[in-house]
This record gives C-alpha cells, sequence and structure tokens, in this order.
C-alpha cells in the first residue's frame, strides 16, 4: 500500500483532481509557502462509508448488523419485536430499510449489545475479513478504496493528522482502521452506543448496551469533530449530504482549506449513484459544491483502481 | 517549566514515590526490558482538578460559572430560576452547594450556555489568566501542579501519549490545556454539553447550549477513554473517588501498570483534605489502594514544590 517513489498517489489518474490535491498539500506543508499551515493545526477529516470504502447495496455495519441479529434471535427470538427487525434477521434489505434511518439505528441497537467492547471488536473484525460481500464476492476488508489509502498515507506524510469522522459506529470502524488505514483507534470519531462500564464478577468491564447516545452525521459532523479534537480540519472528504455540514464547517474557515466530494461515477468498476440514492445520497452537496469550489472526485475518470489488488 | 539535566522530575523530593514513578516509565519505554510497551500503547491519563491544579474552596470551573452567572443574570435576572442559581450568582458558595452535583451541573448548564466554543473559551481563558483565588491570591493559571507538569513531560519524553479525562468540561480545559500543561485539545477528555451546529446569518457556527449530555465522572471516566482513546491506559493519576474506576479499569489490564492518587496532606502550603471532603472525596479510593497496589503521592513529603514559581 506504499506510494510508488515520485509519485505520491499512484493509483490516481493524472487529472486535474489529483493536481488540485498535490497542489493543496505541497502548500501548506511547505515552510517556504505564503499558505503554510504549521503541522498541529494540519488535520484531515475523512467521513468512512463511500469515501474510504463501498456503501452499497447498503453500509457494511448494517449488513453485519443483520448477520449478528439472525443470530441472536436463534437463542432468543423474542428480541424481533418490529417488522424491520423481522425482516433484518431474514437478511429482507428491503423489509429492513422500510424504517429509513430510524430502523437502521433500531437494527444496530439491538444487535450490537450485549457484549463488551472487546468482544465486539474482535468479531466485527472476524466478520469484515471473512464474510463476503454480495455483488463483488470480495471480504469486506478489501473493498477500502486504494486511492484514499494512498492519499491518508500522503497527508501523513506531510505532517496531516489523518481522522476518520463517520455517521457509523466508532467500536465498529476501529475493529478495522488501523490495519485498513494505518488510523490509530484516538482518530476514529463515529456515532456512539451507550457503554456502560462495571465490574463483572469482579472484572472491569465495558459492556455495550442499546441506545444511541451520538449520532455523528451531518449536523452532527463538525459537533464530533469538536468534540474529539477540537480543531477546525483545513482538510475534508465526504460522499454524501451526511457530510455536508463537516464540509461546510471546515471550508469556511480562515486560510486555505480543501473540502472534496467522492463521486460515485462508475457503475462499471463499483456503483453510480447520487441524488436518488437513499443509501449516501449527494444531492444539496452537488447543488453546493461550485459556489464553495469543493472538488468532485469522479471515481470513474479520477481513479486508476477502486480497491486494492486485482480488480 | 523544563525539567533539569539529568533529573526529569526536580520538583520531586527523592522519595519511594518518585522512585516508583520513575522505575516504571524507564521499564515500559525500554525496549532491552522485559516489561517494554510499545509506544502505541504508552497511554497516560490525568485526571485534572486536584490532581493537575488545586480544586479548593471549589472547582475553578464552578467558580469561573458563579462570575459568568453573575454576569448573565445583569442583564437577564429570570434565567436564576432556584435558590441554587440565586445563591451562585452572589458569590455564596455555601448556598450554591447546597443543591450538591446536581446543583453545580444545573449552575455550569446556564452559565455556560448561549454563545459560541470559541467565544466561550476566549471568555475563560482570560478569567483563569487574570482572576485571582480567594485565599491563594495567585491567577487560577498560576494554580498548576508544578511536580505534575514536570511528570507529564516527562512522560512524553518517554514516548507516552498524555491525556487529561476530568470531571470537568472538555472545552473549559482546552482554554489552558496546551499553555497549562503541554496538552493539546485532543487529548483533553471531559464532560460534554450539549453543543449545535447551525448557519448563523450565514456562518457556520458552534454554540454551547444548555444540557449535560456526557459526564465523564466515577465509572464515566472508563466509557469516556474508551469513547475517545479506545485504549486502556497503563499510566493513570487522580486524586479522588470520582478517578476509582479509572485507576481499577486501567490497573487491572494485562502488562505493567501503574495507578496513583494525589493525595492532599499538605494544609501548610495548599489544602489538606480526603474522606470528608465533599469537593475531592477520596475515602473508596484509600481503602483500595493498598490492595491495588495503587502509588499514594504525600504532597507534604513528595513534592518540594506544589506550583510554579516563588511559593
Ligand atoms: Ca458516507
Ligand atoms: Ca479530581
Amino acid at each position: 500500500l506504499l506510494p510508488a517513489a515520485g509519485d505520491p498517489l499512484p493509483s490516481w489518474n493524472d487529472t486535474a483532481s489529483k493536481a488540485s490535491i498535490v497542489a493543496f498539500v505541497e502548500k501548506v506543508s511547505d515552510p517556504q509557502s505564503p499558505d503554510y499551515v504549521p503541522q498541529e493545526l494540519r488535520i484531515a477529516t475523512f467521513d468512512n462509508d463511500g469515501t474510504l470504502w463501498s456503501e452499497k447495496p447498503l453500509y457494511f455495519q448494517a449488513l453485519y448488523a443483520f448477520d449478528r441479529l439472525q443470530e441472536k434471535a436463534k437463542a432468543d427470538p423474542g428480541i424481533l419485536t418490529s417488522d424491520v427487525l423481522k425482516a433484518a434477521a431474514a437478511g429482507d434489505m428491503k423489509g429492513a430499510m422500510a424504517g429509513g434511518d430510524k430502523g437502521l439505528i433500531d437494527i444496530v441497537n439491538v444487535s450490537h449489545s450485549g457484549l463488551t467492547v472487546e468482544d465486539f471488536e474482535t468479531d466485527v473484525k472476524t466478520w469484515l475479513t471473512t464474510a463476503t460481500h454480495p455483488t463483488s464476492g470480495r471480504i469486506y476488508a478489501d473493498m477500502i478504496y486504494q486511492p484514499m489509502v494512498e492519499l491518508l498515507a500522503y497527508l501523513r506524510d506531510r505532517g496531516f493528522s489523518t481522522y476518520i469522522v463517520s455517521g457509523g459506529g466508532v467500536h465498529f470502524i476501529r475493529a478495522i482502521s488501523q490495519e485498513a488505514y494505518n488510523v490509530p483507534p484516538q482518530q476514529v470519531v463515529g456515532s456512539e452506543g451507550a457503554t456502560n462500564y462495571s465490574l463483572v464478577d469482579g472484572k472491569p468491564t465495558l459492556m455495550k448496551e442499546g441506545g444511541l447516545q451520538f449520532l455523528d452525521d451531518k449536523a452532527g459532523k463538525p459537533v464530533g469533530i469538536d468534540r474529539h479534537i477540537g480543531r477546525r480540519p483545513i482538510f475534508v472528504a465526504g460522499n454524501s449530504d451526511g457530510d455536508l455540514q463537516m464540509l461546510e464547517w471546515a471550508t469556511a474557515g480562515e486560510g486555505p482549506r480543501l473540502g472534496l466530494f467522492v463521486h460515485h461515477t462508475d457503475a462499471k468498476r463499483e456503483f453510480a449513484y447520487d441524488r436518488d440514492s437513499s443509501v449516501g445520497r449527494l444531492s444539496d452537496g452537488l447543488d453546493a459544491a461550485g459556489g464553495k469550489g469543493w472538488l468532485l472526485v469522479d471515481m470513474a475518470k479520477d481513479w486508476a483502481v477502486i480497491w486494492p489488488g486485482k480488480q
């Protein structure tokens, strides 16, 4: 996953997008540049689903939740208290999504509770590295975007701190963030379910409980960044309207700023969607991008490869 | 504030406490040692009030809240909706504390809301560096503990990441954490009030609102550490029963661990209190320390100086 010598972004085609990114990163990290930004302020935040890895036909965390729910319901069918939960446990994607975002949150709450944080992260890691995606046939961990992995490494090489800021759960992402992106757990900001600390048989234990305590999406993203980082990022990447406020807030700060949307334009190699998608809808963001000077990364044109290894 | 060459902890007397701390730090950071801990796992967490700076007669954040409440009530006396709030605005410490922790949280909620995060932090910083403490006559920023500032620097010098994990508000502590402790904003974990993001006159704005969303105290400390850091600390310092669960959780992990309580034994130079104090009560922690092998730092015996500069 290391960039080739001389080209920090070998999986990016030589288009205007790549040139814009490189020009920005170089000018803010060059002490001789008038646009130089001190290292401690070189904060970059990245959305995860659809920005660092794929999210179709549905967020991977939701697909994981279906599998876990099915397993839990075998032991205790009483947990399936709604049609949405029943559909999820049956692997019926359409039925599970009929409840919208609220339904998905219910599915996550019920499926992700009643085990320790450590056991949960171990289970997620196993799933992400063994279960296979319904259309690509790849294991989920192999559906990270190679060009973005290179971009993260390039930013770090230029003194940036790289953070994930995701609507997905913080524990879910941490299960893979170090291996997949070289992003350590303290640089993952995500949605937060209730977690309780207590002594279980005398052993200090952090248990995951039901109940969403913080939704790191839309207007929640600037709030999550403020809580965890306390500094306004100068480089921000997203792919949907859920990232609009993060881009808006970050790029309104003083000095040089770069905001970008990964635009899913590649039906052949990945998926093509924007305004009409319920997962990863990009509509208000598309309308705003031009006026704000945000970069639209065209996956079909700008990326030489999508995922790591053989395509 | 730099340690003298050869002695990383010049403001500590040469007692068993100092020897224990140095022995621990050296063994976990020495690659030749059987107790070596990789750098990314060298996480140290410090409580703030009573551990890194003074907390008597009352938490500095509460004293700040009284001043702000008084100021806000001049413009709008209607905000003083309870006896506790009225007492706080009148500077009546006893009356303000009659409501216990719940009363203090009310005082903080009402006094800390209705302004942007940036304006709040600027206001706190001004207050901490100009207002003076009722008994010491020092500005509050000069009531940090010099021995602990040296300990933080020593740990960082040995590859530790140093975090503050406080029951106090995250924005309050960040106003001073870099200057006082060399701890950047992303390494401050604290209690969290509601913060809302919106466009105000077209400008992206983070506003502080009333309402506590996360209390980073007692069993909340392991939860806060898990949310923000995602790793179990190997070095933990506190001073009260509010830190008991943090010490318990951290020191129950595998491998070498050090937990310590700063014990306020110095009535002459600072304040002496433990089991019977409503602020910073240390009782269950004192009972547990011996059995757990936690270090009790005796301020009177172990510290050559308390605060920076002339005593
Ligand atoms: Ca996304
Ligand atoms: Ca304390």
